[in-house]
C-alpha cells in the first residue's frame, strides 16, 4: 500500500472531521501508510491556508479545480454543501483521483446520475461519506441479522430526529429555499436510508409524506418569508426483502440533537439503536427462561470490531468523529483493492432514487416504486 | 349521589380489572357511595358463582340477558370478546341500563353505529373502557399542549407494541381470524388513537399500511393455516388541528410487552412518554440557559391529579389496574352529571371510524379522508 | 379460611395504604375469604365516621383501645406515627389479636424487644409493613440470588433516597425532633435494610456515618431551630454470609423520590433494581457470547408471581399500593397457617438491632457488631 | 508558544491514547503549533521501531534513558506500568524535560513525594493523566457547582465499577500480587478521587473498607494462589469543604465496563453523571412549576466547551479518547504559561495522600485524616 496524497475541499462540519480521520487513521488502525495532508481549498486563498495551518495540510488553495489538478494529490475529500458535489466530484474523478463526497450525492437525482456515470468512466474509486453506518455496533447489528440472530426480520422503523431547525424564529436561510432539496429527507434522511441499505439492501416501494411545521420564517431586514423545504418528512416504505417499515425524519425536533433511532423486529428477536447513545445497542432474543428475558444493552466493546484499534477496555465510548476515522480505513482499503464496508456512488445512487421516490410519492399522495434498474449513461 | 348498582359481563383480563375498579373506587376517592357489586355474568352459571365469590359479587348468573334486565343494576360492565359488545350494550342501553363496554366498540363500523344510536335512544350514560389516557401524566401532556407550553405542535408519533403474537410458532387462534376484525389495529391500536383524541381531537386523512409477519401459523393437529389479519399495522396521518403524524401497531414486536412510545412535537418543546415507564413523562422546553436544556424526566406526584388519592408521595408509581380506578370514577361522575374526562360512544365512534379509514387506505393504498359528520338516528 | 375482621388504627398515608390493601385481596387472589372491615379507630370519633365511611369500614372510634378490645376484631394494622406502636402493638397482641404494624418497629430498641416479648407471649401473628419486599420482582432476584443464577453473591449497595426534605426552607417539625428517632436511618432506612434481610439474611458488623445537611431550619413564627436529626446516613457493613456492601440513605435527596436502588454483584453476574422503575430488573450474566452480553431489562410479567394475580400481560405495570396487597395476602396466609413471606417481630428485630448498631457506629466512629442472640424475655 | 517535541515511553492501552492525542490536538484546536513526535520508547528497539511507524514518531529507543536524554523531546508522556513512574518522573524531570504521566503517580507514597519534589526542583510543568476530568460534562457540574446552581453541595456519592477481574477463574496475574498496591483502590480508584478534587477540592477524613471477592485465583500450571489486593474498596469520607460522602469501587463488577457514577446532592438540586454514558449529564434544580420537575438529561453541545472544538452539532458525541485530545491541549497550554485545567503533581500528591489514608483506615478499621501538609523538599 503506497501512502496517499489527500485533497480536502471544505473545511466546515464535515471537512474538519475529514481533515481529522485523515490525520488520525494511521495511528488508529496502525496497519495503511499515513497519508500525506497535501491540499486544501477553501473559498479564498487566505482562508485556506489559515485553515491548513489548522488542520495540518501542506498546502493550500483559493481555488478547488487547482486542487482536483494537483499531482500529488490521490484522493479528493469533498466536503463543500451538496449543491458542489456534482460538479467537484466529477471533476475530480475525470482528473483521475478517488473521491470520498459527503452525503447526499446531489441535489437533483439527475446530476447524481451523472456523477455515477463519472465514477465508472473513470474507474477510480468513488465513496460516500456515510459514517452512522461505520459503527462498530452497526456492524454487531448487521451480523446478527445475517447469522439470524432475531430470524427473519418482518418490520423496521428509523427516525432521525434533531432541533436546528426547530426554533420558528430562527431567521430564513438557505436550508428553506427549495433549491437546496427537499428538505429532511434529503438533507439528513439520507443516513437513516443508508442504515437500511446497509442492514437490508433495497428498497421496493415508498409512500411518504411531508410537512412544514412552520409556514414562515422571519427575514433579517423585517418581515417573513415563506418556507420552501420540508422539516418533517414520513414515509412507510416495503423493503425488495419482503419487510414493511417506515422512516421518520424531523429537523425540527425540539431537544433532538443526534437522535437515530433504529427499530428491527424479527421472527425471534429485536434489535434497538439510539444515536444519541451510540456506544449501546439493544438486543431482545426469545430464548432462555421466561422470566429472565429482556433488552439486553450491550456496550461497545473489543468485541466489536474496529473498537479495538481504538481501545482495549470495553464501554469506554467512542465518538461521533471517530466513525469517520473507521470511514477513511475503510476507504483506504477500498483504494487498496481490498473488500471495505462503503457506500460508493454504485450504492448510494440506490439512496437518491429512494429520496426521490419518497419526494415524489408525498407529492402525489401515492405509493412509488424505487427504480433499481443498473443505469446506462452516455 | 346514590349507590350504584353493578353489573359485569365477562371476567377475563379486563372484567377482573373492572371487577377490581369497581370494588375500589369509593375507597380510593372517599367522595362517591360505594358501588354495590350486584350482580356477575358468565357463560356458565357454575362459573359466574365461582367468579362471583372471588370478585364479590352478590348474584350471579349464566345468563347475560338476565343481567341485563335485573333491577338491581344501574350500570353493566361489558367486557366479552368485542365480537358481543353491539348485541349486549344495546339491550343494556335499551333496558334502560348505563354502559361501560371495553373498546373498541365493535369489529364493524355499523354495528358501532347502531351502538351509537342506542345510546342517543337511550339518554343512558355509554362509555368506553380506554384506560390509558387516564395516566394522570396523560393529563399532564393534556394540559402543556392546552397550555401551550410546548407551543403549537406541529407532528405526533404514536407506537404501541406487544408481542403476544411474536412468535410464529404459537398455534393458530382465533386472533388470525378475519372475524376477529383487521387485527393490531381495531384489536389494540384503538389505544393509540384515544390518546390522538385526548390530546388533539380528530384525524382528518389517513395512509395505512398492514402487513401479516407470519403467513400462516401452525394447528393443534397438524398443519399449517394461513393468517387471515395483520400483525402490524402503520398509518400516516394528518389531524383536523392541522399537525401530521404516524402511528405504528405491532403485536408481534418481540420484547415490547405493553409499549405505547409517545413522542409529541411542538413549536417550543416537545413531549415523549412510553407506557412501559407510565410513571414518567418526558418533557423539553426550549428555554432557559442552553446549555442546561435537555428532556426532564417528571415522575408522577401528587402535583397531578389524581395521583394524590392513591398516594401522598411522589414517584411511587402507579399501576395499570389503577387507572381503570380513574376511569371507574369519571364514569360514576359522568352518571351524576359532573364534567368527566371519558370517551363515550359519541367520542368513540370517531376511533372506529378512523380505524375504518386506515383499514380501507391500507386496502386501496391511498389516502382517505376520515368520516367526521354527525350521526343521524332514528 | 374464615374471614377475618380487621380493625384499623390510623388513616394516614400508610393507613389509606392498608385499608385498601384489605378492601382489594380477596377480589385480586381471589383464594381467601373476603376481610370485613370492622372497625376504624381515629383521633377522634368525627374523623373516624368519616374516614371509614370513605374507606368502608362498618365501625368508627375515636378510642383505638376499645378497637383493640372488640371482639369482632381478629386483625389490627397499626399505621399510626411510630412512637405510638409499642403501645398499640402490646395492647393488640395481649388483647389476643393478630398485629400488622408499619415499620420499623419503634423509636427506641428497648421498645422492639418489648414488642417482640409481647408477640411470643401472645402466639399470634406480628408482621410488619415492609411492602418493597412483595415486588414480584425482589421476589426474582431472590430465586436468582439462591439459584445461583449470578454466582456467590460478594458485594451489595443499596440507596435509598427522597426529597421531602431537601429544602432548607421548610419549617422544623417533628421529623427533625431527637424523640422521632435518628432520622433517615430509622425513619425510612429500614426498607433497605429489610431488602438486604430478604435477600441476604442478617448483618454481622456495621460502621455508620450520618450528617445532617442543615444545621438548623425555619420556625413558623420566626427564628430559627437547630435540626437535631440526620437526613443523611450511610453505613458499610458486612453481612453473616460474608459479603460486603453499603447503605446510602438520604432524605434530602434533591429529586429523588422513591429511589431505592440495589446493586447485588456476584461471580457470575450482577443485578441491579430501582425502585423508581420498579417494574424492571436488571440482570447481567457472564454467559454465552461476549459481543452479546449486556444488562436485560426484565419488565415484571406473570411469570414472576403473584404478577399474575392483577394481570395477564406483562409489562403492564403494578404500582406501590399493590404490593400492600400482596402483603396482605401474605400475612392472611400467615394467619391461616400457611408459609408466608413477612418481616414479623422476629426478624423484625434483628432490623432494628442493626439500626441501633448503625446509630451506635456513626456516634463512636467505628465498626460495631450486630447483636444476633435470641431474645429471652420475661 | 513553540511546536513541543514530544517523547512517549510505553505503547500500551495508555500510550497509544497519549500518541493519539499529541497527533490530533493542533487539528482539533488549531490555535497550538503542531507538535513532533519525536521519539518513542518500548521495551526494545525492534518493538519500538514498530509502534514509531504505526504511531507516527519519528524515532524510536528501546533505552527510555536516552529518550529521556534527547534534546529534541521537550515533554515526555510516561504510560508504562506504575512500578515504573517514579524513575522515569524524577529522571525527566531532571533532564529538564516537561512530564505528562499517568496516573496514579506511584505505587508507594514515598515515591510519589520524591516525584513531586524533582518537579519543583526542575520547575517543570509535571502533570497527571487524569483524563476523565476533561470531559466537557465534568465542567458543566464544576461551573453549577461554583455557580450554586444546585446550592450548597451537602453529599457526594462516587462509584467507579468495571468488570476486568469479575471472574473467579481467570488466571492469578499481577494485579493480584501485593507488589502492585492496593487494588482498586489505586489501581483505578484514583479517577473517582480525580473528580472530587477538581469538582470540591481536598478530602479531610475518610474511613474505608477494602474487600477480596475472591480469595485466590488459578495458576497457569494448576494450582492456585492466594490474591494479595482488593478488588472491591469502598470509604465514606467528609471533605474539606463539609461536606460528606462515599466512594465505591469494585473492579469485579460483572456488566459494569467504564461505569463511574457520580451523584452530587445539593440544597437546591442534584446532578448525576456516568460516565458509560459518557455523552449525558442529569441535572434537577428545584424551581419552576412543582409538576414540571424533574432530572433534565442534558447531551454534550458546543455550549459546553472545548466540544465546539470537535463538532459544532450537540449530542453527537466524544469519546473516551478524544478527552485526552482535551487534556493533551491543557497540558501545552500550561506548558506555554496559560492557566490550565490539569491535575498536577501538587494536586496530585493530595489525590496519593488520600488513597494513603483510605488504605490505612482499612487495615485499622477507624477514621483516618488525610494529611494535607505542604511538602516541604530539598
Amino acid at each position: 500500500m503506497k501512502s496517499l496524497g489527500v485533497g480536502l475541499i471544505g473545511t466546515g462540519y464535515m471537512g474538519k472531521c475529514h481533515a481529522l480521520a485523515w490525520n488520525a487513521v494511521a495511528s488508529v488502525f496502525g496497519d495503511v501508510p499515513r497519508p500525506r495532508l497535501a491540499m486544501l481549498a477553501e473559498a479564498s486563498q487566505e482562508l485556506a491556508e489559515t485553515k491548513a495551518r489548522e488542520l495540518g495540510f501542506e498546502r493550500a488553495t483559493g481555488d478547488w479545480r487547482s486542487l482536483v489538478a494537483d499531482p500529488a494529490v490521490d484522493v479528493v475529500s469533498i466536503t463543500t454543501p451538496n449543491a458542489f458535489h456534482p460538479e467537484m466530484a466529477i471533476a475530480a474523478l475525470e482528473a483521475g483521483k478517488h473521491v470520498w463526497c459527503e452525503k447526499p450525492m446531489a441535489v437533483r437525482l439527475t446530476d447524481a446520475e451523472r456523477m455515477l456515470a463519472a465514477a465508472h468512466a473513470s474507474g477510480k474509486v468513488a465513496a460516500l461519506g456515510y459514517n452512522y453506518i461505520q459503527n462498530p455496533l452497526v456492524g454487531l447489528m448487521r451480523r446478527a441479522i445475517e447469522e439470524g440472530r432475531i430470524g427473519t426480520v418482518n418490520h423496521v422503523r428509523i427516525e432521525m430526529d434533531e432541533d436546528f431547525m426547530a426554533d420558528p424564529e430562527e431567521l430564513f436561510y438557505w436550508k428553506s429555499e427549495a433549491t437546496s432539496g427537499h428538505g429532511a429527507l434529503d438533507d439528513f434522511g439520507v443516513h437513516a436510508l443508508s442504515l437500511l441499505w446497509v442492514l437490508f439492501g433495497g428498497v421496493a416501494r415508498v409512500c411518504g409524506h411531508m410537512a412544514k411545521p412552520y409556514v414562515d420564517r422571519p427575514l433579517k431586514n423585517g418581515g417573513r418569508r415563506a418556507v420552501e423545504t420540508y422539516d418533517i418528512a414520513t414515509t412507510m416504505l416495503e423493503l425488495e426483502n419482503g419487510a414493511s417499515g417506515i422512516i421518520c425524519l424531523n429537523r425540527s425536533a425540539w431537544g433532538r440533537k443526534g437522535r437515530i433511532f433504529v427499530q428491527i423486529f424479527g421472527s425471534k428477536g429485536t434489535l434497538v439503536y439510539d444515536q444519541e447513545r451510540m456506544n449501546e445497542v439493544q438486543l431482545y432474543v426469545a430464548e432462555g427462561a421466561r422470566e429472565e428475558q429482556g433488552f439486553r444493552t450491550i456496550l461497545t466493546a473489543p468485541h466489536h470490531p474496529p473498537y479495538d484499534k481504538f481501545l482495549p477496555a470495553p464501554g469506554h465510548g467512542l465518538g461521533f468523529n471517530e466513525l469517520k476515522i473507521i470511514e477513511c480505513r475503510q476507504l483506504i482499503g477500498r483504494i487498496a483493492g481490498e473488500t471495505a464496508r462503503l457506500i460508493d456512488f454504485e450504492n448510494g445512487i440506490r439512496i437518491e432514487r429512494t429520496v426521490d421516490a419518497i419526494a415524489r410519492s408525498a407529492h402525489e399522495g401515492r405509493w412509488v416504486e424505487v427504480r433499481r434498474d443498473r443505469v446506462l449513461t452516455g
